[in-house]
């Protein structure tokens, strides 16, 4: 029975780690949950799950939650030390860290000293601060695997290999809707919103459609799989059969594969190093067809290029990108910039901000909070 | 250094194992060599590699090697118990297992009681004898690498993984010159031995047209990786670029991927569990753009229908199989019969053939014969 915390429940991560986990309930034990701000549907997933402890992060709902759970025997918390106190909770054995954007950074940490496994969703934390998450759990001998199915492809690919062996990643991406799409200048909130082949939360479904998603993919895998970005691509393959691959110094690729759907990687994750019978139904390659690979579009979608910029810069400046990054999404979820503007959005706060080499975690969220104030005013002036 | 014989060393796999080995020359020293008749190619290779012993297995010429090598500090022997002689040298770290056809067997078998690590090429040992031959490995602690690239691509998939995860084989095979061909009856000798995608010796180029060499692989696969006939599927798959996959319990596909060249695979048979570096060029999977799959055509191709029927049948019946085949094929070679020949002479073979259960090595190699006799029967009657 492995005790699991999920950081992030009521996500599209969470939700669906929570449907493998009621699949194999035999298997799964959860421990605690957190959310952000949905009361309801958390309240729903204490209901369903019992788990010990609860959290809600904004602390102004969390006397909601209390309230609508009097009588539960767990224990309700909030806020960030509410987060912290879920994921160090003494008999969890593994955390999902689920949590979208840079706040889910903190509580990572924690349960990383704490010594949980993690299972990390979370790709904004790597991305701000790969160096000190990926020492940190080094130093306490934590493993930290990857949920998102890219990384979870490498991580399978990579798995009983001789160290020394890899010679590339390269990351598979959809493309995103706007592949073909000839002018950007006009796509709309809602069409960016219809994703092709992942479902997924809004900020993940923008972020697919300017190629950030795989720009920010590409610093995760450096710092996760501590190979330098110059070793690795990005090959566009619109099927997302293929998550990802490893080339091998001889030139043997490994490649993982499954259906389109994250519940694969999400219940590799939480049965490693085991492997859950049948999760879901397997892949039908002749009925697929056919698998198709293209160069991905730098000039299209700058977004991409920055995100090697940045981790080639290093220091604060994947922190940077990540934040300009989350505070034009919001810009424009909100319907305040248009699709093109993103990009220059990141570009010009990108331009301003001197890089601190080895920051810590101090000068990193710094960094971060310097970063969205400049990229707010941007479309104020 | 890696101390290695090559069996069969002036055939398709020997002699591109000893490019491997003179690219790397640093890592391997050339014990032994063997051949079967060709002398002018195995005086040359022995000039180059300087082995500490030779053989011709063809008796009747080892004088005349002996003659052609006067001088040389060597030993040079002949006939199976030279082929013998060479393999269970004391020295040997790895054997070469390359000699086609069922004549490798019982130097195979010898090598692997002599407890040397064993990169097998030769199909048809594992095909008529794979019970005892993997027996024999387990009893001896040796490890069997295979050098073809398909059960190479499994071998690298299932390395590292969690035993009991594994729920299918998935086989590929490029369907041979005559995928896409309506007429069958009127494919010649000469079109026959163009395949499309691999370079090979002339019985496993006939064997890939009549897809009887991916019934020989699935035969192989099932004793090499102890995985029942009913999880080991074939896709169609053009390109040759993926070699093979493995389908794990939860959904998960793991596939192997290298250009179309069995240097790649036998390097990794070589150096395992190391890798060469730059044996060959990387894949370059944008510039080949397209991966296609489809089911193969058992009515056109009925060879491969017929190998699951003998290892489903198992004891002698794959063994009758491949020897009836082995003699259908050099019918063939020889313009004696027709393309369409092949299967019938096979069925004709198995369908009169007496399967012993759990047989002897005495009792395959007897069944052997008496389907060789019995399939060159088939056309002089």
């Amino acid at each position: 029975m492995k005790k699991v915390a999920i950081l992030g429940s009521t996500g599209s991560i969470g939700t669906n780690a929570l449907w493998v986990i009621s699949k194999f309930q035999q298997h799964f034990e959860v421990v605690g949950l957190t959310a952000d701000k949905n009361v309801d549907l958390l309240e729903k997933q204490v209901r369903q799950f019992n788990p010990k402890i609860v959290c809600l992060a904004d602390e102004e709902k969390t006397g909601i939650l209390a309230e609508r759970l009097k009588g539960y025997p767990g224990e309700v918390v909030g806020g960030q030390a509410g987060l912290i106190k879920v994921a160090c909770q003494a008999d969890v054995d593994l955390v999902i860290c689920a949590i979208v954007g840079s706040a889910g950074l903190i509580p990572l940490l924690e349960a990383i000293k704490a010594k949980k496994q993690i299972g990390l969703a979370n790709k904004e934390a790597l991305v701000m601060a790969g160096r000190i998450v990926m020492e940190l759990a080094r130093q306490n001998g934590v493993k930290i695997l990857p949920l998102d199915s890219e990384h979870n492809a490498i991580f399978q690919c990579l798995e009983g290999k001789a160290p020394g062996t890899v010679k590339k990643i390269i990351l598979t991406g959809s493309g995103g809707p706007f592949r073909q799409r000839m002018d950007l200048e006009t796509i709309t909130l809602e069409e960016t919103l219809k994703h092709p082949t992942w479902q997924m939360g809004k900020k993940i479904t923008v972020d697919s459609a300017t190629l950030m998603n795989k720009g920010l993919e590409v610093i995760e895998a450096h710092y996760l799989f501590d190979i330098p970005v110059s070793d690795i691509t990005v090959v566009i393959h619109p099927q997302s059969i293929i998550h990802s691959m490893v080339e091998f110094v001889d030139g043997s690729i490994l490649a993982q594969m499954s259906v389109t759907d994250m519940r694969i990687p999400i219940a590799y994750a939480l049965s490693y190093p085991e492997r859950l019978a049948g999760v879901l139904s397997g892949l039908n390659l002749t009925q697929i067809g056919m698998l198709s690979f293209q160069e991905p579009d730098l000039d299209k979608f700058p977004c991409l290029s920055y995100s090697y910029e940045a981790v080639t810069k290093g220091g604060t400046g994947p922190a940077v990108l990540n934040a300009a990054n989350e505070i034009a999404v919001q810009q424009f979820l909100n319907k305040e910039i248009k699709f093109t503007d993103i990009p220059k959005i990141i570009k010009k706060v990108m331009g301003t901000h001197k890089i601190i080499e080895s920051p810590t975690l101090d000068e990193i969220l710094m960094a971060d909070t310097w970063a969205r104030e400049k990229a707010r005013n941007i479309i104020k002036n």
